[in-house]
């Protein structure tokens, strides 16, 4: 008997396929071939080649939009919102809308372009995560904006458009609609029990353990019981915290690290999937900050989702997540 | 400037290309290849390899599971769900989980395995339309689903396995969240304007004209202000009516006229897309009748969701609404 599962903040229904389990060889996994570095706008050469840079982490001695950078911010080149402008917020007859304002900023994680993020160093890795902190802080001054969404595309199938490691952000005028669902199912919990429902799963999934992948001082890991999608991974501050930005540089550190570790299992066991992951964190001067707890959300791209799925909201999940975490633990 | 565009259900925002809009051939569009009726369990003779049939309309003298038949209802052979069983709601530590108990059915539309659906004749859509209806008014009966989303998948992006055209069905034993957040935005809607927020759309759009592609005596066909999707169509009865069973024969027909129109508009211009389309209908026993408006969404897969979408439930449409209907009307 299948099993049907409850996301205990945003009430969403998965079902789980506990009988006749799917493993890794059981997924059609094209292997990932590398188009190459021919005109790659992200490359060491081709700085000429995207927008001015808005930050970089470089050399000392090396003049910006030049090489000799770390990691590298410039605007996205087809932006999908514009920076500049005033909001106007308007009724077309019945129907809302606005212009389209925002930010919409492309991080180069690294120079090296056949090195996906867990191929980097740890070093590397926390600089990259210092650049997400760094441009999170900045963007927070901009009045305009009330989120940002930080989030990484990987392979065709997770809709990323150039191969060269990179991550983006877009920040939104608006709370898009999963956070506000997400912001209000914590804050709903914690009315009723006066916790953060985040510290309870983690809690939770530490006392089970067996959906557990990687744990340090600061971060834990794991497939949670509730997953959309087979092999998504969670990774959450064992601490509570709202927002992504305030890290300091230990917790940093540690992020990087598991991070680093996770996503290496997920590449190994899964023969380097496409994949997104994403960071959640609360908007900007949000009253909330004892309900909500940030993370980060892996989801391999293993599966499409199909009319059921978006009609539904429902997901099936061909891999329960407990044998995720078995397999990516174990092989 | 792109556009931002409020769906006034849900409350999700769109952001739209107004700048540079895609039209049909900036699209992707892998043409569709058939692989053939080989082993193909829908196809006449191969009756035996589906699960025995649960309805059919058949030619007065042909046996059940047995050629001879127009339109045929099976099992699922691998269901997502069990039919048999009680529900079973429990605890697990701290989350919540049941059995998964539902139905599962194919529609398979039609004994020729070439033939998408808007390639039937419109007598040959009725009918498929008919077992729509019957099947939910006999799901009905069983108290233990509260809820049957109705849906095609067509082509592989779109998440058909099987290519012989086919609907499918699932009845659940809740609510779906998409579903539920559709039904308390119209209820809401209604409670403010005592008016059902569908109808009003229907009278927008005929009021503005240029997103609607078909009219006739009972059905509206239009891309709307705020799709998710490029060529996104939306098909909706346009006398207030909660629940798609409730649907008449002479309304049957009418559907299946606009439905074949408009599939084979985006058939045309979108040189056969893989698309979904999904019946949204009120659940039932559902008290709200008043607020909720049953319809179809279609959904051709011409772009992936990334990062951003699955993060935030934002959706970029690099093709207005008001220019995918007029190549749709024009080309």
């Amino acid at each position: 008997m299948p099993e049907l599962r409850k996301d205990p903040i945003v009430g969403r229904w998965v079902i789980v396929n506990t009988e006749n389990p799917r493993t890794p060889r059981d997924y059609e996994i094209i292997p990932h071939e590398w188009k190459g570095e021919k005109d790659c706008p992200f490359c060491y050469g081709n700085e000429y080649m995207t927008p001015p840079e808005i930050e970089a982490i470089r050399d000392e001695n090396s003049a910006p939009n030049t090489p000799g950078w770390k990691v590298r911010v410039v605007p996205n080149k087809f932006p999908a919102l514009r920076i500049e402008g005033d909001l106007d917020k308007r009724p077309e007859g019945m129907y809302d809308m606005c212009n389209g304002i925002g930010a919409h900023e492309v991080i180069i994680d690294t120079p090296y372009h056949y090195k996906d993020i867990c191929e980097l160093t740890s070093e590397e890795i926390f600089l990259v995560l210092s650049v997400y902190k760094s441009r999170m802080v900045d963007l927070k001054n901009d009045k305009r904006f009330k989120f940002i969404l930080l989030f990484k595309n990987v392979g065709e199938l997770a809709g990323a458009s150039l191969e060269h490691p990179h991550s983006q952000l877009i920040a939104l005028p608006m709370i898009p609609k999963n956070v506000k669902e997400e912001l209000d199912g914590s804050k709903h919990f914690f009315h009723y029990h006066e916790r953060c429902i985040f510290c309870d799963i983690i809690n939770q999934e530490r006392s089970e353990s067996e959906r557990v992948l990687f744990e340090n001082q600061d971060f834990i890991s794991f497939c949670p019981f509730f997953g959309r999608f087979p092999f998504e991974v969670w990774i959450l501050p064992k601490k509570h915290m709202a927002e992504f930005q305030n890290v300091c540089e230990s917790q940093l550190r540690a992020l990087a690290e598991i991070l680093k570790a996770t996503l290496l299992r997920l590449k190994k066991v899964l023969s380097s999937p496409d994949y997104n992951y994403i960071i959640h964190t609360a908007p900007f001067d949000y009253e909330f900050c004892e309900s909500y707890h940030w993370h980060i959300e892996i989801m391999p791209k293993l599966i499409r989702p199909a009319g059921f799925e978006w009609g539904s909201g429902f997901y099936i999940v061909p891999t329960p997540p407990e044998l995720a975490a078995k397999i990516l633990k174990n092989e």
